[in-house]
């Protein structure tokens, strides 16, 4: 796949007035910018190319072309890496100069998956809108679902570990205070991948992008862990990527923990230091001492 | 206008496996129901009345007229409670038996502006999708942009207690752990409306369409609360509902800080107990005690 991307920037320094208690002071702060990306595919049969928008997402510039590929293979779109020809920022011709319109050009004898392109996961089934047909729907789309998915031994005290990690490694976070995060964990736990956004949905398109584009996927043998909330559609972007195993720092919602039982996932919530629920364990299985852990 | 609406439980109760140190532990806990809820609009002269889908939302059940009659609003696609006849949930006729497909009839003789509704306040603008343009096109849809906002006087140590004020009143909250929450409070302090979600977006359009019904618009004299973040999607809705202060307990991105100015809306962020950063004060100003501010 060809690639000609620019990174724009992902932070911003501002002046503030810093109010404490009765004092006021000028400072600095640095903000997480945020801008509009538009993803368009390029489709079809070599003499009859299409054009197509697909989504405009509010995200945190950077690794514009991961969360491209992440959305459109998360969003059933595109199925496999080879799918794709080309990735481009496309020049705007505006007075602003910002890189906020990416292209995906795929592969000529592939046809995109359309219909599943409006986020219409809700419309597709038969019982209309509602969580349930949702869910159904999106049993149909995922790819591996029918993987053998093998059990994952889990150890607690690896788990206890992940947060401090994730912080550790959130250069953006620390700096900004204001910005999520997704992290791809080896279940030793170490970190393989992180990726972070304003918006948590980019965090972790941006993640399974980057995981498709290094030919990781299915991602069954590794622990996804969310800096937020579960949501259901933070759990249906992991069931479209294989992830067997999910933990958050928040809580679940109530459709998250229904599609993790339909996945067979595993879901941890309110993880901290020293204590998590587990919502849905499956068939994976904790085991006492991180050194017995066969991945 | 006319409601025919049952109120759906947004709450869940359930086992979970509480793991704390090396202890296990069966206990029950309390999840933030999400379901899927999409918004129609009949509208259209009375012999020829026309249905469109708006939008799909995961939202957490309840409020759903507030949530539906905010959207539309603050897409600009409804200018006035006047706009409104009927809002009922329509009966899908699904063995779930869920209310997720929300009805909004509009009066015969007001034309919704449809060009709104997709969201794409990115695409109108001249100069393509970038942050700019998205701010640009927000003023023009604005309906209170040319009202005469009177500067306000704010005080410190008024909202160095709103936190704390939110949390005590957040029930759900306080049970799941896991939900957003936008507050509208007086100048002086006081809770005047709450709504919780787990979207923060369906907070605001909450508490946005509870307002409109309350006809409280605009809401010039308020201060706008929100439990996390302040992206452009908050401020741009508190924007169309004429919001002139807005203090997040998290970071603001970029773009909400663009749009703040843009608006001249005073923009507070990391409020907590004793301090916070203001990002735009623009014409209201601080003064040190309460007993001074007029509303």
């Amino acid at each position: 796949m060809e690639m000609n991307v620019q990174e724009p920037v992902s932070i911003k320094y501002m002046q503030v007035i810093n109010v404490c208690d009765t004092e006021t002071i000028q400072s600095s702060d640095i903000l997480s910018v945020e801008e509009p990306l538009e993803i368009r595919i390029i489709y079809g049969a070599k003499n009859e190319r299409k054009q197509k928008n697909i989504s405009v997402t509010m995200r945190t510039p950077g690794n514009d072309v991961e969360l491209a590929v992440g959305f459109l293979f998360t969003e059933g779109v595109i199925t496999a890496y080879e799918n794709l020809k080309k990735v481009y920022h496309m020049d705007m011709n505006c007075s602003f100069q910002k890189e906020n319109i990416i292209v995906v050009e795929l592969v000529e004898n592939f046809m995109p998956h359309l219909n599943q392109s409006d986020r219409n996961f809700y419309t597709t089934s038969s019982c209309g809108v509602c969580g349930k047909g949702s869910i159904q729907s999106i049993r149909t789309v995922s790819i591996f679902q029918h993987i053998d998915k093998q059990p994952v031994a889990l150890c607690a005290t690896i788990f206890y570990k992940l947060p401090q990690k994730l912080r550790e490694a959130q250069s953006d976070f620390s700096a900004t205070g204001g910005i999520h995060a997704s992290g791809l964990f080896s279940i030793h736990g170490e970190l393989q991948l992180l990726r972070e956004d304003v918006g948590r949905h980019n965090a972790l398109d941006k993640l399974i992008g980057a995981a498709l584009m290094d030919h990781l996927l299915p991602l069954n043998q590794y622990i996804l862990l969310l800096s937020g909330r579960a949501s259901f559609e933070l759990i249906q972007k992991a069931a479209m990527a294989g992830i067997s195993v999910v933990a958050a720092i928040g809580a679940p919602s109530s459709l998250a923990v229904d599609l993790a039982k339909e996945f067979d996932m595993t879901l941890l919530g309110f993880l901290k230091e020293g204590r998590f629920n587990v919502y849905h364990l499956g068939k994976n299985r904790f085991i006492p001492a991180a050194d017995e852990i066969t991945g």
